[in-house]
């Protein structure tokens, strides 16, 4: 999957946001002068959000220049674009972007990561991001963890049905299942099982994904074996969730399952560390 | 300081950002019904975020209770506001909710401990955040960080002035804060230095505060000699960042400054974890 | 499948739309002054829309009343909502309440005849809308859609995925399929044929539904004998689309198909007739 | 009466409203590639749409070229406009255009059809637009009706005055048009009138035009004579509507009068067909 | 003319522009707590703006209470409005409620004034505002101004037809008054005349108003005396403008004509003196 | 101080608030063709606002050229600014170019004139700006009044803090500025003094700004000796406020304080006089 572009409109909501009243003190200090500048990764990471930054500097009239695209590994020191124009526009924006290119590529670091440990051991299972975003940057979020190499999963509540613990305390899952059945043919059905057994009853009402959710190794193997002695294991896709860390990863896609979801990659995010520098 | 409401119309865009077309699930499986449920605290933490998610519970119709409210200590297994109403507005709602409360609880927690240890060698220091805040969630980042103890320092590019190593490239120290002056006498004048000397000349030239960025404990403590030797250091507060992780904190707040700012406060955010359970 | 609500925000714009400047007329002619009035369906029609005009005369400071709800069948007639209050709000509102309540009924009536005439012969059709909505108007359309009994198909570009001639003009079936299974687990896949020897195709790269544009209903039953005969019928829905008018849709749905799509549902509306009368 | 444009900002929000998180197909399946492609009208067909899709192509950096202009009449088979750039951005704005310029040329298209009818009999009737559009469509689908040949009467409740039988339940005639006039000199007034007696009492209170609502053709001639025997058919211009259809529209127009107000070119649309090809 | 309500985003939206990150010396230094407050008039004027406060503080969660209302004159040291409620609320309001009544209190103030000279000379005639407004205040300064009791004339562009010097440099006066009756029935048509010859003209053509831009009393007189001549007066109403000052008012009016328009009553405003204060 | 750019929306949006249905005469009357225009001042003034109209005519297609920029002196009949372009466009954007560039350029001639006076008698006083603007154009009138020469002063509640009479009926003097000065580092203090001795009082607990208010110039001069005698006139800067008018400027300017607020700079605005010009 290729990445959708975030509208310039919300970018430059950003860049408002940050000055209200204008740059005070770039207005108060320095004449409107042309500069030449460039921001600089300061740690080795996977870039995401040039094309974002590009846009807006273009924006506000500052030319750009990059050899780079967003998805390559960059190494500390890399320069990553080249800015030229009014010292007045650079500065207004440099603070929006270096947040907006630190989120991104933060998120896209850690998930290249992830997702270089799983496919050691199963080339078959993907890690995949979650809706834990930071509120209002679902699309920036989920396209920097996509250039990470992710699964986006569901971008919103519109997208595919997941049938959580929370339905199922009113409804049985073959009812739940049954009815969003019914309801659409055109979005994905997961469920989320408890149990080998719940799982076995979920691929058999027809969920097209089945959620594990907090089970141990032990409950998965024996869930995924319960599967394949009902000859239900090619019907279904086996997702795991819940309270997995980065260093468990390995063991867990080694089990065989075709995603593991992580809501860390988007909800404890460390920003990658870029700067600018104005040239002399 | 207290804490600025967010406005309600963005709480709103969060829920419409995770729904363009609706809950799909909940829509096609469960019927118009009335339910009771809690969001419960998963660990200890310091409560931020209770006033927003309330407000947007309301606004959707659903009718909260909580005898708690934002600031307060909280241990795990904590009860934090019950929900009672449609049950498809509380799965509407719910992930924005935890979205929302998880960010702001995550920044103030780790604010209040690292804000605890500064306290413990230095009672006139303050943590403070800066402007390095997911893009658009400024004022979120800003409130979950005075939430937790913090100075918020610069809201925004419009607030106070500041002149950096970027405005220095272009202008002397002294041109640079005389300029400030000048320009307004509303705003607090800070000013970055990258010695002892230039502390020196940038408290004459009449800063109200001085940036030491990147400066390792023993030049701190020769600058803040040499302010004391001219008899300068009442004229001026000084304030640290770069480079400053938690576990070096006490160290440099023992040394006798006024603030240490720390953009890993809001840029390198670990969400708490909360849940939703909905009662039968 | 329930409804999902439109917001409100939305909906009062359409009235500003409708009075930029106030409504003149009123504001000129009439007295700050109470009455009764009510909405009234001038024709036999399915009730779609009585939720939103509910929420915006309610938004206006009008008092409403219903025993009525969407989704019913309604003879012409039928006081649909009783209003009470200001008589400036509720001339404001007048065209627009009448505007959405049309067209929603318009839509939601065809669509419930069509599916009846499907139900007729076939149980397990269903009529779908398509994205030929009026621009800005995605949601509301859907709903209407749905209260009439639709499948909604596809919200927008971000739900599920459709390989159409367009694509394959750049990539073969089998590519497409491939590329399209290996971006994300979550999302449907639904592939256009047009050929028995390309469903089939299709069948075996794994899409999940089949579309057949403007075949004819022999190339129709070939398609699906082969598919049968490959023993690929179950693991496929079938979508029809292209052409197809409401006095062709049993013949089409005897044929045993699953959907039929008909982008007149929601680009060819007539709005069912109402009328708002002021009581005396 | 040439056309305002359409902001470019409401044009991109329908391609918004149909990609909340980007289109999903095209970003899965096809790389990052140019491509030439065109649209074709499917029927014959009066043109409108074609400056709001090209500035929406335009928009999203797709290069267009067309030698055609809104207004003229299509055959069944022309090439409308020629698009060469990103397929992903064509791809993205496919269906919106096709709505758009569906919509928009529908209307206009019918409209042709009927002013083409009324002009043939008398040439100095009009057919006119109502304000029964889709909501939020306003300046859309009165632009399409005066492409058509429509006079587009009023835009919005904040235009002219129009005194209605909602307000004659709480007012003279004589009082209202009297009020009317006192309030603006700037604003036009019609009234509505509902007998030959009514139609001359309006003249005489100074109405500039009346609207005849459901008459039948011999109500409508006797008003007429009964305004021309009182000397007041050269003060007042007469406009008809309510329940005329098209094949009424000869008779009605050759009765004399100055405009027809037909809700249906707006509030019953059928968009005309057009489709998008990729070339390769 | 009654007043349009200002919708109440954009009264919101005033005061998020007066506090992008909240109030923060309110929210520094005093508690939450409740106190009365009421808001007073300064000097003697014609209310105007109190319907606008009442709905803002009302939004804010502040009671409101008064029993004035628009339109009525008021004596400095009247107290406008009380308020009881959370102190931060009060105070985060204050100032955007004293520039929205002080501006519209100032342009009521000032229009009831002129007006009044008007129709102590000539009771057909009335002072007019025009579209010389504050930038995105067009309805706050229309419904000042009519509150003050003056014909609000065009509220913008899409209103009514005038045609002006600037199109008199393309079309003859003729040719423009022909093409705007025959471009639509529902607006009206004013034509700016340079002379008495051209007044006749544009009463000949069929102008409805005829506009006399900076023509001295005697042209004015001589320009009425041949339309009079012609027999022409009574078809058409006379508007003056241009270089009007208040103590020319009662000269021109006196003249005889229908509406003089005031650019000064929306583009040189006074505020009206209000202050809020605290009880304590 | 420069002067922040007001975002391109905002100027566009008071565009469409002036045509929210196209400019109908223009539209009717005028065919599309080009022509050449140019705006002329209608008396001495200061410019400002060139660099928007600038910007707005430019963004709908229209080439402007000019030598000149803002907040130089022009003289009456100056030609500001020369265009050309589509006549239509000129038409729609003129009024509301007009409206802001006399609004900005009223503000700058006002603010400049006064600024003249008193620096004639005291080099270090500045007038300065309030937050009584026209609501919604807080930007606009700032960036005028800067033009001017004025300080700008607050922008918002959010920048600096100022402890006014409101606070004072609440808490002690000593108590709030104590307040003030714990809640952050980063803003400017400042307190309004009754009399001298709260002067005093404020500067000992270290308020950076003392505003006094609605002092006569004898308790003015009495409080900056007191000031001086107790060691602490450097120690603060002193603003006047309240019931001073133009012609009072020069004697409390002579007083030696450094700011003099005037809340009639931007409450009390009279547009500057210029005119748009179409070339044959």
């Amino acid at each position: 999957m290729k990445y959708p572009d975030i509208p310039l409109t919300r970018l430059v909501a950003f860049v408002e946001e940050d000055a209200p009243f204008g740059d005070i003190t770039t207005e108060s200090i320095l004449p409107a002068m042309s500069c030449n500048a460039y921001i600089i990764a300061k740690e080795d990471l996977i870039l995401a959000g040039l094309s974002e930054i590009t846009a807006l500097f273009t924006h506000y009239g500052v030319k750009t220049d990059s050899t780079l695209s967003d998805g390559i590994s960059i190494q500390k020191g890399t320069r990553i674009l080249t800015l030229s124009g009014s010292v007045h526009a650079i500065l207004l924006v440099e603070r929006t972007a270096l947040n907006l290119l630190g989120r991104m590529s933060g998120i896209a670091t850690k998930t290249r990561e992830i997702q270089g440990k799983i496919a050691a051991v199963n080339s078959c299972c993907r890690v995949t991001a979650t809706r834990k975003t930071a509120p209002g940057l679902r699309l920036i979020d989920k396209k920097a963890a996509i250039i990470g190499g992710a699964d986006p999963h569901r971008s919103s509540l519109s997208d595919a049905i997941l049938i959580k613990d929370t339905h199922r305390t009113i409804l049985t899952l073959d009812e739940a299942i049954r009815r969003a059945k019914s309801a659409s043919l055109y979005h994905l059905i997961e469920a989320e099982a408890e149990s080998a057994d719940e799982a076995v009853q979920a691929a058999r009402a027809g969920a097209d994904i089945i959620l594990l959710d907090n089970m141990k190794a032990d409950q998965i193997r024996e869930t995924l074996d319960q599967l394949n002695n009902e000859g239900l294991r090619e019907c279904v896709k086996i997702e795991l969730s819940g309270g997995i860390t980065p260093d468990m990863i390995s063991e867990f896609a080694a089990l065989g399952v075709e995603r593991i979801s992580l809501g860390m990659l988007t909800h404890t995010v460390r920003n990658a560390d870029f700067s600018l520098e104005i040239q002399r």
